[in-house]
């Protein structure tokens, strides 16, 4: 493998982790304190069983990813660490989507459940998570583009290269 | 590859297409109606954004999944085939983890967020929601097994052959 790929591939290795350490940092430190008439709620990640799994798996991918970083080129455990990087995937994968899931359900509510949106009492803590999602969904973005490489480089599925 | 291998690989295959199937259908025909005193509302599958994404996502990967069944042994595509299982797993991950963040709420509501249960109010509704996501949930596992199981026989990621 040429050195500027190599590079390159680090790059993004670094780039992926300090957006998982950033969702899981920004998803963490959100909270907010709204007051209704003589009530007052908090409004805490820790409320929401999918916004803790969110942060767990962005620090699990965050410790991964920088660990991958000190790999020597040479290691025979690159192989493992494409398994890895499935794995990881899927965890961010899955902890996007329940994020998502119910930050949707936060933003607009669900009328049939009688579930009222909390967006307006607490535009801050909602921006926050906002931000935490979209940097989530950007280290997915990059792992699913490492993974897409690795593989297209082991496999040359769309046959490009003549045999 | 053996014989016996390659009709084990096919069954693995028919049973995640059986799966996700099932989990679509299960999850789409969902509906019950309840009455709350004069008030009568009605259960559905369409009322919650991450149902529909779970039914699009199992129609999806059953109809990918029927396709891949018909391709045959030598064909070149089967490099692709470990491509869109990554993408196919990627799929039904989000869509079973979005539905279950939802499937969570409606069972234990959010006090915090001032969202109550409804699975009190319909519980057939919930019972066969739960059994739709359990069907997701064996679709997903079978497509994992499977692509690890690609990666392990490209790769030999534990290094058990000798080189």
């Amino acid at each position: 493998m040429g050195k500027a790929k190599r590079i390159c591939l680090l790059l993004l290795r670094l780039l992926a982790s300090g957006s998982t350490v950033s969702a899981a940092i920004v998803m963490a430190t959100s909270r907010e304190e709204a007051r209704f008439f003589t009530l007052s709620f908090e409004a805490k990640y820790t409320h929401t069983p999918s916004f803790k799994y969110f942060v767990i798996a962005n620090a699990v991918a965050s410790v991964y990813g920088f660990l991958v970083l000190f790999l020597p080129a040479e290691s025979l455990l690159w192989r493992l660490v494409l398994c890895f990087d499935v794995i990881m995937t899927m965890l961010l994968t899955s902890s996007i989507a329940a994020a998502l899931a119910v930050a949707q359900i936060g933003k607009n509510g669900n009328s049939y459940a009688g579930w009222l949106p909390i967006c307006d009492q607490v535009p801050n803590y909602c921006s926050q998570v906002t931000g935490a999602l979209a940097m989530g969904l950007l280290g997915l973005l990059v792992y699913l583009l490492l993974l897409l490489y690795s593989l297209h480089s082991l496999l040359d599925p769309l046959l490009l290269k003549k045999p």
